[in-house]
């Protein structure tokens, strides 16, 4: 490879390493996996995904589905809260044949999406089992048949079923407390799937995030899961103990381009606009926007102790390191740098560029 | 204006004003204003800068020199520790014909720079007075002299002057912290130059950073300033007291998605991948991504009361808000947001509407 500027390098076989994991889960567990396409928004990758049998897939907002639904796919859920300002994109999609799947949050929203539909989609209600984003909560029986009512009385509209994204899994200190979290959810998701059984007899139940899809092994009570990140995890899901640092499956390759020894640190080309702004904090309680690794013949090395990316401006990163390390660093040097988000700086760096050189478009490259 | 989606709007008027401000200010004070290109990325908007008389512009990366060069900029400073694994590039730059100046933090990569190259280009030395970020400390006049030493002898290299970026103007609690952060940094480059004046006698001083370059009325002993982000301003400049709200010249248009008037909440859709991470503490110390305005007929409102954008997941944005201004917007509203950190914003958003829906591009849409 001959990287001279900051480039996104994906590992193919990790990255399909982690699809073939979360295929095979939601087979043993009885689920279908409708995987969320936000982290990678890649077409290219997409594939990799038919490859592993999957033909259903989630996206969060509606450009993507535009951008998934040219390339092919049939079966697409929008997993943000209906914006019915975007109808005319979304009759454009369902123009194209797409079995369309919306997510709604309120009453309201199925009554403008009734009057300026062109189509049929089928819906999903979001509940909140306590994440408090976005949903009905789920002890709000009465709202969510208000509007499975709205729905069966509308000749455009199927429901679909429930769901339910728990995302303060990514508040936990323990895979336990990510466990305890979706048993949770789940407990309040099937009774309220109960309470609906007379005017919603096949329900579907959907749950998402990375972290209680990788370590939660009882779904009893599920028919789908919908995580993304998975598909590269990152820094935050190694730090959250979902994922070891081996299963990141990018990893950003920034130039060296000056040395501070007398300060112990170095300044590589790679910054805000390469990583946004989302950190991690270490053992010391010290903030820092990413970890380093050294790429060699297979790949890259592990994480390097004693250096790691402390501040980022707008295109500079400073990494701050052991004398040690300092000595074995050089201008011009190019490494890697395992991100704290790699939904963020996979959309932010718009473009892979896999082991062997090859490059892999993302949708906000020239969409 | 039809909004659907997260779209950024642009105050042409309030955008040409600071322009023209900085420009006067410039012409004022005796120093000559090379702007930096980083925050708008945009060869419209640099139209705008050569109507007002700008023809030297700063930047931050080869990319965007690539970018203005092709859009007919003739004198374009890098202002980024020269990385010489870029060096192609940079040819291809200097064969079009542009009077390139590049940023030296190191004997070494004067060294192989002037290896590579295959015309000739002026360098300026990036010194540190106390931001620790990039540059040689201006105490260290042995170092400087030894590059000037390597410059002077190379026919590929004339040697143009210092570049000082006094960056912790950022980290200052008052106005006057950064005029006393610029005064000392004045001092110590002034007397680095005045220790170079055998053999540099003509050089130039080059001070960067928006707040300095607002604030600061006194700029004796300095050449040239070079700002960016005083193009559009942001949350951050009006915390620091540097610009009033009325100057920050971009606000990010997000549709209301869902109201939780329960817990004073209500989504937008308007996320990290809109507004990166960055966030500011208000005077309860309560984080929070953005101020909120409401559009109008000639622009928007002042930044309201009462509500807040206070934490933003991937394409969620979640506003809290006092039940009056809750009661006030709608779903399916478009509010606006103005940005923390104007320069992410725009590298996010990739494309600017004028208040009369024109639409104006940035770098990152398809070069």
């Amino acid at each position: 490879m001959n990287i001279t500027r900051p480039t996104l390098i994906l590992d193919e076989g990790k990255c399909r390493n982690n699809i073939q994991y979360m295929c095979e889960k939601a087979a043993r567990l009885g689920v279908d996996l409708i995987p969320h396409f936000k982290t990678h928004q890649s077409e290219e990758i997409g594939k990799w995904f038919i490859e592993a049998g999957v033909d259903a897939i989630t996206v969060s907002s509606v450009k993507m589905a535009q951008y998934f639904a040219k390339y092919g796919w049939k079966d697409i859920t929008i997993a943000f809260p209906l914006n019915v300002l975007e109808i005319d994109s979304i009759n454009e999609i369902l123009h194209e044949g797409v079995r369309l799947k919306v997510l709604v949050v309120s009453a309201e929203s199925i009554r403008l999406l009734i009057n300026s539909l062109e189509g049929k989609v089928e819906v999903l209600i979001e509940v909140d089992a306590g994440y408090n984003r976005t949903g009905i909560a789920t002890e709000n029986s009465t709202e969510v048949r208000d509007i499975v009512g709205l729905i069966n009385d509308s000749d455009k509209l199927d429901f679909y079923g429930l769901y339910c994204h728990p995302g303060n899994t990514y508040q936990t200190a323990s895979t336990d407390d990510i466990k305890q979290i979706w048993a949770d959810a789940i407990l309040k998701v099937v009774e309220l799937k109960d309470q609906l059984s007379d005017i919603a007899p096949g329900l579907k139940i959907r749950m998402g995030d990375t972290p209680g899809c990788t370590v939660v092994e009882d779904m009893a009570g599920i028919d789908e899961i919908g995580p993304g990140n998975f598909v590269f995890y990152d820094l935050v899901m190694n730090y959250l103990d979902v994922c070891n640092e081996d299963q990141i499956a990018v990893a950003v390759a920034c130039p060296v381009v000056a040395k501070y020894p007398n300060r112990n640190q170095l300044i590589i080309h790679g910054g805000a606009v390469h990583f946004s702004k989302d950190h991690l904090y270490d053992g010391d309680e010290n903030k820092f926007f990413g970890e380093v690794v050294i790429f060699n013949e297979g790949g890259w090395s592990p994480i390097l102790d004693g250096i790691k990316l402390t501040s980022i401006s707008q295109e500079h990163g400073i990494l701050t390191a052991t004398t040690e390390i300092i000595e074995t660093i050089e201008t011009g040097d190019v490494i890697g740098i395992l991100p704290i988000h790699s939904c963020l700086t996979a959309n932010l760096l718009k473009s892979y560029t896999t082991l062997d050189g090859s490059e892999i478009s993302h949708l906000e490259k020239g969409f």
